[in-house]
């Protein structure tokens, strides 16, 4: 009866794993949205979504589906065959690489691909190596199902790239390493030498090597190497997001070990069933849109010269080197140590609007600051405009 | 030194969690279209999907968005505010309850929508009570994210309904419940009294209730009643998939106790960052196109009907009651006990092809299998005059 009584009022809770962190960012969107909504102006380099819509090809591929009268029904949940088909030819037309499409997983998004490329690769309560700085959804995701982050933090001195000898000084209990080239927030790409170094220790010493190569395609000085090119038993994440501007559309892929693809096709199956119809038609059209989506990356090439050419009027000189992606990963430290409160004041005095650096890194991401330059020109120059005087002011206080 | 040569074989392998069963019903898939590839002739009841489009409206909006020059960029991680209204709005004006927007995070399809419910709500080595027979990615999804199915099989004696008793009856390690209304396969639907006493009697032991409410909309004899009408405490999941026909989109929705609501904005930000923009934006659409969709499912009822009246023709007396969605799930047990090969061999001898009963019920799944009957009438026509002369025959043996 007292066993009763004590069920009676046991309040339904939340699971300790679904508390996973709000990134800042999403409190600075917050803040913007109230400015605007208050009349003010806002010149935000904040989110990593280009401004400029799709490749017309993958929006006539769209319409063309949704005047057809077909039902879009849903696929197979690895995917349209000529989606995975088209994906594979790319690393042939890409890297010179022949990839089977078999190996192939079309995923809701390079979210979705992390999600299942870790429930496939780890068991609840495994130790996983994030590189840090990193996209912050690696922490969540990890924590969500059950896995434990190890921070692979990397910093300035080796321009923010993970090292053989950090592999290499894992801990034991360590199952895997996520790294990220082009990275966000750092813009650093690894060079195949360094690739092929990671791979061959994390095969050496067991551990899965996760590799999100979604920002392949936008790079300035030299083409991104692909893990593939080392070895076929790694995860590849990549996805139509960023180089093809699809982000809304929520389409990616896994590029798996054979072994892999049956878990991966089971686990997207009853996770998903399978990816949106409409935005895997847009895909297999946009692999082919290389003539509309390279000046794309000479513009992003422009606007990251004059945010770099700006940076010392500013008094900024430490950053990291934006090989790749389109992001500034740049020290404040001389102006603040709560980065958060930093971009909330750049916001109210400027309108310009920039990431903290603690969503990216919990070492020292209130010293840092992340600037996007997918935008359009003109938003770029409004902001410098704006910044110029503003980081004169701040020099001279 | 012998640990290191230790490592260097350690063999990559697949996390035990994402060893998740393929359905059965993949694997007639795939004799479907090896029947279809050499030429054969499939008249198809296998998939829930309906044949007919999405509605007008809802296309008309995704070709508006996609002629707009826009980006369709990432939204907000629980939807767009006029969907999330626009959700609200309706269960105002098909149940007359007032529901905030606040409390509704639109998802990737249900699926996502059930991850989600469920990493919110458990953590990792808890028990949930799964009724039976049901959708086979209730028990996938579960132990995808380490959460262990306790079966709550219900059959013929009480309608394939899940009773008060049943729930009062849960070992004490169970600590929420997980049902349908209408239900897959079965189209048993629960009444507001039903709905009551088991909402009740989670509140009183503590266990979470979840409330599949997909099939909302598509009912014959009495419209469905939602777990909302009784109390704010459950976890609803619905989607666009089922009544508006829009499966390969992606687009579903939670209605959350208010406590659970930023704990799932957190998870869907990192695990999915939102569902696909252009399904929202047709979303919106859909939701006022009642007139286009009425006559649907006036169509599924003469389906119904029609198999409905031929089940005794062929011998068959004992099915599920079909209230609602667009299944019947029906006893072979008199013809087979391999539901299986049951299908296989219906689909060699006479080209119509149904689910088998073994993925929605590891109890008795063997004895039955499933008829969608979402499809256009003469599909329905065609598989009847093929079944007719079949089943005759397997009567007389």
């Amino acid at each position: 009866m007292l066993d009763h009584i004590d069920k009676v009022f046991v309040p339904l809770a939340a699971s300790s794993r679904s508390d996973v962190e709000i990134y800042q960012m999403w409190e600075i969107f917050k803040a913007v949205n109230a400015k605007v909504k208050a009349g003010g102006k806002v010149v935000s380099l904040l989110a990593g979504e280009p401004t400029l819509p799709p490749p017309q090809a993958a929006i006539k591929a769209a319409q063309d589906a949704l005047s057809s009268g077909k039902p879009l029904g849903y696929t197979e949940a690895l995917g349209i065959p000529a989606l995975r088909e088209g994906i594979a030819q790319f690393y042939q037309r890409r890297h010179g690489l022949e990839i089977s499409s078999s190996r192939v997983a079309v995923t809701v998004g390079t979210s979705s691909g992390l999600m299942l490329a870790f429930l496939a690769a780890f068991s609840a309560g495994d130790t996983v190596a994030v590189v840090e700085p990193s996209y912050p959804a690696y922490r969540g995701t990890l924590k969500a199902i059950d896995l434990v982050p190890y921070r692979l933090t990397t910093n300035a001195s080796t321009g923010y790239r993970v090292t053989p000898e950090m592999i290499a000084a894992l801990p034991a209990q360590v199952k895997g390493v996520v790294i990220a080239s082009p990275a966000n927030p750092t813009g650093t790409m690894l060079s195949a030498e360094e690739l092929r170094a990671i791979y061959d220790l994390c095969q050496q010493r067991g551990l899965w090597l996760i590799v999100d190569e979604l920002y392949h395609g936008v790079t300035y000085d030299r083409a991104a190497e692909t893990v593939l090119s080392v070895g076929d038993d790694a995860i590849v994440i990549n996805g139509f997001s960023k180089y093809w501007g699809m982000t809304g559309w929520r389409i990616g892929w896994l590029v798996l070990p054979e072994r892999l693809v049956s878990r991966i096709e089971a686990l997207h199956g009853s996770l998903q069933i399978s990816a949106p119809t409409l935005s895997q038609l847009a895909g297999i059209a946009a692999l082919n849109a290389d003539a509309e989506l390279t000046p794309r990356v000479e513009a992003y090439r422009r606007n990251r010269d004059k945010l770099l050419a700006a940076l010392p009027r500013w008094g900024i000189t430490r950053f990291a080197p934006p090989d790749g992606a389109f992001y500034l990963y740049i020290d404040v430290g001389d102006f603040t140590d709560d980065s958060v409160a930093f971009c909330r004041r750049m916001l109210d005095e400027t309108g310009v609007v920039a990431a903290p650096g603690v969503d990216f890194n919990t070492a020292d991401g209130h010293r840092y600051i992340r600037f996007s330059f997918c935008m359009d020109a003109a938003i770029i120059d409004d902001a410098i405009a704006r910044l110029d005087p503003w980081f004169r002011r701040l020099n001279r206080q």
